[in-house]
């Protein structure tokens, strides 16, 4: 793992000043889209997907390097017994993933996405949030300086994905820190917490939130004292798409847990993403509903891995064959409304 | 067209007595499913998916010859003025499928789905609903029997869709025939019909449900006297695929009526069935409830061509792949829950 990068605070200077919409662009597509061989609003979504790859690649919609990231890390307070799997099932999985035996792989397989897994130092877990900050701040910058790479390879789609066990817990004491309630708003099963195992999810959050609340007014405090390192490399991971003009889609409730974050700093942050899926993590679709967001799928889900957003990059990609292929009134001979 | 078939009151028959699902292929997925290196139940949807697969082909879940079937129609009722585009459209985006230049087109090529277009004797539009009965006995069979025929070539997953310039008007009979209501309950804008056109519709529908109403406590009555060739030859292949062990994807509002139509003969009559996506016409997602199934995208499109259904076979696809690649917890060497 990298540990160059810049400085903590240089991410709240690039998170004030981000790049917008291209307007010149959703124009052209717009214009293209009320020539095509279909009533006006008829392909519904997908036109609205076709405008959005326009507006923030600044280019006619195509998407032909899709990518799916996936950030495995670790999180110290697995040791609060809130998770029925043991942590070492991380290093398993990320092992499966290169094995090609995950679910993401057969979807990234299936719809032609390529596929790279960032391991963030799975031997290091993060310091337990139930006693301590998770990261130090050059620890969390590093990392998030770290996810910024992940785009370095070049795609014009970028979907975020994580494995981690404990990282559901991680993501409900973000929820929490950002937006209060109670944490049982915020904990659900993850992989299949239940009962006393569950009573102690709900435990270590509110405990975690006590702990640090004197700080998480600030959102990138949320991130370095509650986050993890997969959570940090994905809040750089999304910052980095919308420096490069690369449209983005965010995966289930800990992918969203990361760009909450970067929300709750800028307003603007997330106009590049969409959310893939609504999970069946309970806490999900309230999370996404915090930020104003409409999922483009529910197939009632909670894997993580990227899969949602998989799923969904495979729905854009139709929407951009349709923009950019079909023909036009003119073009095809087709009688247009009387 | 072929004119040949069975006769009309053979299709009664036909229905009475369907294959069902193969128990043991059933159980053989959710054994191996079980095994998965995910949590039990975390792909949501698409574990369900892969059951219904194994359950309706007798197989292992596998799609390998997906096919998206388009069927062409033309109606009489058009001469009421219910739809802003003229019937000469129905030709025009044949052609335009057969060049390549339609949405449906874009959509089989990102996905690898089949496409097959059956030009159901455009030229002889079916007579006007509000004066007579679409079609005769002989050529509703005869239809029926047409509509078979497309799965002929070899499929293991069947894409429903449709063309035909006013045919939301003919579904929008069949739906208030079958299921009461009031007419405007079952009328929506279609291609764009709106103010007096609208009301044209509405009018039309309610006309002739009141015409036919001594007839319409037979479904096959309700098909051959408001329906269309499209809509026949749709049911006869829903039909034909429960034969031949096949699975279907219905697409919209058009396509759910002829599913309708045979789920009232027999209630039975659409379990192979997955309704891919709910449209923006206000009545389909009536007509979905009424069948007591959940559609699995919502994204707002109402263009018909099956595009919906070939999204859908998109995540179904995915849903395959996941079942038949992903590794199990041994062959990973993954641990399972403690």
């Amino acid at each position: 793992m990298s540990v160059t990068g810049l400085p903590f605070d240089d991410f709240r200077t690039l998170l004030r000043d981000l790049p917008g919409p291209d307007a010149q662009a959703l124009v052209a597509a717009r214009e293209r889209d009320a020539q095509l061989t279909k009533p006006p609003g008829a392909l519904g979504r997908l036109e609205e997907i076709a405008f959005w790859l326009a507006a923030w690649t600044g280019r006619p919609p195509a998407v032909t390097r899709p990518l799916v990231a996936i950030f495995a890390g670790n999180h110290g307070v697995t040791k609060q017994g809130i998770t029925p799997f043991p942590p070492s099932v991380t290093q398993q999985m990320v092992e499966n993933f290169a094995a090609g035996g995950a679910a993401i792989n057969q979807i990234c397989v299936t719809y032609d996405l390529g596929l790279k897994v960032f391991d963030l130092a799975l031997d290091f877990p993060t310091a337990d949030i139930t006693e301590e900050p998770a990261l130090s701040e050059r620890d969390c910058a590093a990392t998030m300086a770290f996810g910024m790479e992940a785009i370095a390879g070049g795609t014009d789609l970028l979907c975020i994905g994580e494995m981690g066990i404990g990282n559901t817990t991680i993501a409900a004491a973000i929820h929490y820190a950002l937006y209060g309630g109670k944490a049982e708003d915020w904990v659900g099963p993850g992989t299949g917490s239940e009962g006393e195992m569950l009573r102690r999810k709900i435990a270590a959050v509110e405990k975690s939130v006590a702990l640090h609340r004197a700080h998480l007014s600030d959102p990138l405090e949320v991130l370095r004292r509650l986050g993890g390192r997969e959570i940090a490399a994905m809040a750089g991971a999304i910052l980095a798409a919308r420096m490069e003009r690369i449209p983005v889609i965010i995966d289930g409730y800990v992918a969203t847990a990361a760009a909450s974050i970067l929300k709750a700093a800028n307003p603007s942050a997330l106009d590049h993403c969409l959310i893939g899926h609504v999970s069946a993590e309970p806490g999900h679709l309230r999370s996404i509903e915090k930020l104003g967001k409409t999922p483009l799928l529910a197939l009632g889900m909670r894997l993580g891995e990227g899969t949602g957003a998989a799923l969904a990059a495979g729905i854009v990609k139709a929407a951009a064959a349709c923009h950019s292929g079909m023909a036009t009134f003119e073009s095809a001979g087709v009688a247009n409304k009387h």
